[in-house]
């Protein structure tokens, strides 16, 4: 990427100190024997580190990037057991203050979480449990409403505000703003599915409808969508008729596996990662049957270089059942289902600067989110947005973009130049 | 791809009755019941179809686009019963002769096989078999050396003049040489790796030298090659000091497995299709273990859409112990040793070209094949690479190149766009 990584934050406010009233009830007494000897144990364990880690009575480091208060006990005890899981909680709750550059906090403490837990043993679980990962559709629906129907105004306060794309921008010149890299993802989706006007498409999670309503409008083409988010679905009809797009798009309240019909391209942006690998060879039948002999489709996926589980605390509190598949998961969606894959590309960095923007607009809007809900809210979706920004920073999570056409399919372009060259095909 | 499939082969002898002298003396009796009764089983089996079958006594269909001539009964009953390891071996020995367009032969051949093996016996026994494939360095130097030593005069026949590159070539543009368009794969591979003048590349697998001797020459870069054909080697070391190359390039007569330093590129183009799933994690570690940091590497292999074998006929006559590997069993070489996928592109249809431009060039020099060998070797080279036309057209085979770094390395582009237009990096 242009940029460098873990530059400073675009942001306002640029230290998170918020609410100390919050949390200052959580500082009700003095540290015990107990806490004092359990932070030095933290910091041993973290070594020379540009972040500092302190009990609630001690001093800031005025020299330190960023630092992790403790305002109880208990939360210092509960970190050190759990950090994956137990730190977005207590952060959440007022119980750590983080001061300073928030990233810099979460960068250090995913390297501590790194270094400090049984890698093996989490592996090899997650290896021999991933196909076991196959929610059904109740499940779906249960997991989806936990995450896309917290309200279109809340979404509406820090997501690009032309399109509405809850999924990676795509910057292919480093001072686009979200609202340029949100369209130049969708021209990049078009230019590798080859649209044309009045070719029939069909889109599996299409959120609240932003990426259908662009491909009409800009590639002429014939729209269903399908999603199972009836808040998502509800804006999309709303939105398709104020454009005058609604005999071009249509939005079905329905899974994908249920789609009927046949289709010049499948196209599928950030809904894999709800799917859940035990599903992924159903849904390459699927495919299969909804696309014409000459179709294309194009998977939009997170996903990770070798098998693992989300974290612990984004599986609890923001995205329960995700599961972001390896591209060898993923190919379970094409081998057995007769496709052929012609592309992939990784736009992981990306997905870091996608996440950088809506962070610095969510901070723009904090005050209008904590009155929508609460400060535990606010926090918790903050540390969501940052610890996301230092997953893909980092390379635990990855963005995939992959082609696929039916094998033996030969009407394909001798070369990708058409996705990067204007008038090339 | 812009030219059209199974186009007329663009050579000069359209017909491939060759040597009726070679296939009269099997022609020694009349054709009896049986093998009247085993041509009407196979016509029967073939349908409708513009490639005629017939015995040696029955007249050549001239409405045909191609026909199929048996010269003798136990010709018929082997193409019955096992077409795909036989009918080879039987057009080599002159007991079958082609007349008319042989890719429409072979293409009518290849649905037949297609239809009328038992698909899903294959592919179990495929899936189950091809970790076991994992040729040790004795084994694999059988191998190579039954291929590639067949004699460097023989292949200079038939490749490119310039570079003698024996791998699929690129044709971003359709009227492209065979020179131009090998050229243009080398430059497509350094741009994927943005090789930088000084640089230390090592490559696995490196044939007669040409791609070493070309990165060398155009992006400065200095390289280490290993190879266990010791003809190549000879060859390739010569040539470096005839263009003054040598102290930029160094070809090394060992197996890629004892490669030793490190680099900031590692580059494989079309040695992987050699090495045996078996091998791949091993392969994996030893890319992690020689590349630096911030290294890119770059594989090019021939591949699979699902896991299956290579042509039995092929596997026993041209290429002993080689393996196409589909993405699945190539993600071995990445996912354990620590790497992250950026890029892959199949380019199948380039490799269709490829064999054509080899076949067309194949046939100018014939005269000079029959000299070096015999006619039963020019027939089963001609069976080879029109053969392996129809493998890439069909989709059988694939052409994976896969562009990889360490995960989470951000030292990377934003966009692939520097491969395709000069001066963006």
């Amino acid at each position: 990427m242009n940029k460098s990584r873990l530059e400073p934050l675009g942001v306002p406010n640029s230290s998170y100190d918020f609410g100390s009233d919050f949390e200052q009830q959580a500082r009700r007494k003095e540290p015990g024997p107990a806490a004092r000897w359990l932070i030095r144990q933290l910091r041993s364990r973290l070594g020379e580190s540009k972040v500092a880690v302190c009990l609630w009575d001690e001093p800031v480091d005025k020299d330190a990037i960023a630092s992790v208060q403790f305002n109880d006990a208990g939360a210092l005890w509960q970190t050190l057991m759990n950090p994956g899981l137990n730190f977005g909680d207590l952060y959440s709750a007022g119980r750590i203050t983080l001061n300073g550059d928030l990233l810099a906090a979460l960068d250090a403490g995913y390297q501590y979480v790194a270094n400090n837990q049984p890698k093996n043993r989490l592996l090899a679980g997650a290896k021999a449990s991933a196909k076991a990962i196959a929610p059904d559709l109740s499940e779906s629906k249960r997991n989806i409403h936990h995450h896309y129907d917290l309200g279109n105004d809340f979404y509406k306060l820090w997501l690009d505000t032309d399109w509405m794309q809850y999924t990676c921008a795509y910057y292919p010149e480093a001072e686009m703003t979200i609202e340029q890299a949100q369209a130049a993802k969708m021209h990049h989706v078009a230019r590798k599915l080859r649209l044309k006007p009045g070719e029939r498409v069909v889109e599996a999670g299409g959120g609240w409808g932003g990426l259908s309503l662009f491909l009409a409008k800009h590639y002429g083409v014939k729209i269903r969508s399908f999603n199972i988010s009836k808040e998502q679905i509800n804006y999309s009809r709303e939105w398709a008729k104020r454009e005058s797009l609604d005999k071009l798009v249509e939005f079905v309240e329905d899974d994908f596996r249920n789609i009927s019909g046949t289709y010049d391209a499948f196209v599928s942006v950030g809904m894999l990662e709800h799917v859940g690998p035990g599903n992924f060879d159903q849904m390459g039948h699927l495919m299969s049957r909804v696309l014409t002999a000459e179709g294309r489709g194009l998977i939009h996926s997170i996903g990770r270089d070798r098998p693992g589980r989300l974290n612990d605390w984004i599986d609890k509190r923001i995205f329960p059942g995700a599961h972001p598949p390896t591209l060898r998961e993923m190919m379970d969606l094409f081998e057995s289902s007769g496709f052929s894959v012609l592309d992939v590309e990784n736009i992981r960095l990306h997905y870091a600067e996608t996440l950088k923007d809506w962070l610095s607009r969510y901070e723009e809007n904090v005050e209008a989110v904590r009155e929508l809900f609460d400060e535990a809210f606010v926090r918790a979706w903050r540390f969501y947005l940052a610890g996301s920004i230092t997953a893909f920073e980092r390379g635990t999570l990855q963005l995939f973009q992959v082609v696929f056409t039916r094998s033996g399919m030969n009407q394909i372009p001798a070369s990708r130049k058409h996705i990067y060259v204007d008038g090339d095909s």
